[in-house]
């Protein structure tokens, strides 16, 4: 522990510096110390680690502190937010990386906040469950910000999930492209190939597999927006004949298919619809079949972080692979190949959060100044959980149990692309 | 159901051969009536599907059939050990693998069956724990049978887990070299890195890595002929300096080390101990390592079948993914990769199949021909279990978690090897 008190005597009668220093020093050390160094509203400043300090953050007065030790999973981001918290030096990402590196690997004393902690996210998660009405208005608030707002910093396919970095000098939207190429080819789609998918967002994967891999796709999505958005890019590509974008829920998928494909949506499903949405998958799924779930998980079980899931994506929760398997080993599905594709999140988050600062004047013409506060911190806040490892990203592929039409080894994924 | 009587007349005084078929046709049903034939001692013959049998099997009595009835999954292997059950025509293993493809899909009504089932395979697990004491005398039972026995069958690097056939026309031997390769890749062994290898069986994966890879391997087997045999073979390549054979138990490992790997030993390990050893590879790996834990697996949680446990591998349980996590999910562990490599398992057993029946007179003049016919059994139900899926291989490649020593694809598993 480094306490530093830069200005211990400006602080004035009584000395609250001191007092107020003690606390951020205390806080500080519950989180194991990180390279962090906090200023305080008196002029004290603190520091975690001996090493030099990878980011600065004012603290604007007693009573954030204050909220910030009793709680802070959920007060930093609201602090950040209202501007109470405000970086004033270094590396918001680095900074935050660090600090839940060094605050998972101090973790295992407080088994109290632990259970506090999992109290709370399931009290949030009992308030925003994923029934069919609480998906729409959980995935409505999230996804229904505006198409606008998402053009300023996702890549042209509008892709919002992780892209694949098939080579490392590619740009956002090239790899956001070999993630579609990359998803079709584990799925071994073929001309004419029926293709189901859930979670759809605005359509580029669907729009890929129609246009690239000759699929006739039905892309299922509860957004709206999303979905409108999503029919005018068949349209305007020429694939409405080939792509059928359908307003609703994944529950309500009927039909067969011979390629399954969910990117970025059992995120939003809840663990305790997993078996649900595998007996959907299983019933789709024709002989031969193959289906691809990626999702966003963790190294082992643990809510989504609260304020995350409060403001940014409520009713989610990132499982981990014991947890997924619900989706599959009730079901009669069975693992072909499992692909952990975390440090491809981080680069991807990464993109998207210098895409947004660099669009700021854009976006604060769209919103107010805390929606652009809170925004720059879930970006940077889930490019810092990747980069940690706080998050995982998983490519799960399946097929039907018993079924040998599977390759029998991966080298095809590599070869290269055939000419298009 | 299709019954045909080929002699009911020839079965004589009060029509046995119609009660004994009708009880035959009755297993068959509940066995889903796979395309089978079963020739009776009386005379008669039944068949299940409509199908043409791919197999005939001839029972020489009335209390093999009452046996069979009663409790198949032990007493199909005690039988044919036996000779009360022969293959008289037709494809052992492709017989084997439509009974157990259509019994998996026919059960779900006996559950007062499977509640038995389940209740006698946990006494086995019981019976042949895998404390210390348990497991060395679960492995000296199946390992110790003598290496000139496994020299017969096996390819000439000895090693008895799943093969990977990179190219279809590849020998068993290639495939194996192969296999040894695929697992140094995805290990990503560089020349002096420290490895420790957990259940080495012969040594072949231990002298590979150290002859074409340079690295220093430390590699615990509690079987003592194997280890005997691992000695002999490190001296004779020159690598006794590089490689070190341990007789000792995987619970015993200490010391760290680059890279950790298990393959064919978490079978035999137990679920109750799965934690434990995931605690052991954690503590092992320096900060950048890399782990590969292989083993036969299942879709879905389920003992060995009961007369394999019994006879060749005492105390061995095949897990689910979901069961494996426990491996790495409570230790650290971030999980990379997943690969099923299920039909490789299915080329690789019958690839021993062949080699087994092929070495017959020899293997008779070794062992009494009670043992030859169980072993026929054993490579014959290995190989239709893999075809049928009933079983799957699993290869999970793991780090220490938060690591970014990472690589980003695995592209360069599937390049051409470097020039040796």
């Amino acid at each position: 522990m480094h306490l530093v008190m830069d200005t211990p005597a400006s602080a004035g009668r009584g000395r609250p510096g001191g007092l107020a220093a003690r606390l951020a020093a205390k806080m500080l050390r519950a989180l194991g110390d990180p390279p962090v160094r906090l200023l305080l509203w008196n002029g004290a400043s603190v520091a975690g680690s001996s090493a030099p300090p990878l980011l600065t953050l004012r603290i604007a007065d007693r009573s954030t502190l204050w909220r910030l030790m009793v709680d802070p999973d959920m007060q930093f981001g609201e602090a950040f937010t209202d501007g109470r918290i405000e970086c004033v030096e270094g590396d918001l990402v680095r900074g935050l990386e660090a600090t839940f590196r060094s605050a998972a690997s101090h973790a295992g004393g407080g088994a109290a906040g632990d259970w506090l902690g999992r109290h709370r996210a399931r009290l949030g998660t009992l308030l925003r469950a994923n029934t069919l009405r609480g998906s729409r208005r959980n995935i409505h608030a999230h996804y229904d910000l505006g198409n606008d707002f998402y053009r300023l910093w996702l890549d042209p396919t509008l892709s919002y999930t992780c892209a694949y970095f098939a080579d490392e000098a590619m740009t956002l939207h090239e790899a956001q492209v070999a993630k579609m190429d990359h998803v079709c080819r584990k799925l071994r789609l073929r001309p004419g190939d029926q293709v189901i998918e859930a979670g759809c967002g605005w359509g580029g994967l669907a729009l890929h597999m129609a246009a690239r891999y000759g699929a006739r796709v039905r892309a299922f999505n509860i957004s709206a927006e999303q979905i409108e958005y999503a029919r005018a890019g068949a349209r305007r590509s020429g694939l409405a004949g080939q792509v059928e974008f359908v307003h609703d829920d994944y529950r309500n998928i009927s039909g067969s298919a011979d390629a399954f494909a969910s990117v970025g949506m059992l995120e939003h499903v809840g663990v305790g619809n997993y078996e649900r949405l595998g007996r959907i998958i299983r019933r789709c799924l024709r002989p031969g079949g193959r289906a691809l779930v990626h999702s966003i998980g963790r190294d082992s079980p643990a809510p989504l972080n609260r304020w995350m899931e409060r403001y940014i994506f409520p009713g989610a929760c990132p499982p981990s692979l014991a947890q997924m398997s619900a989706v599959f080993e009730p079901t009669g599905l069975s693992v072909l190949d499992v692909e952990n594709l975390r440090l491809h999140y981080a680069r991807t988050a990464g993109c998207w959060l210098a895409a947004f600062e660099a669009a700021r004047d854009a976006v604060a013409r769209q919103f107010d100044a805390r929606f652009v506060r809170m925004w720059r911190m879930y970006l940077a806040g889930t490019q810092a959980a990747f980069l940690s490892g706080d998050l995982q990203l998983f490519q799960v592929l399946v097929a039907p149990a018993r079924s040998n039409e599977v390759p029998l080894t991966r080298a095809d994924l590599y070869r290269a692309a055939p000419a298009q």
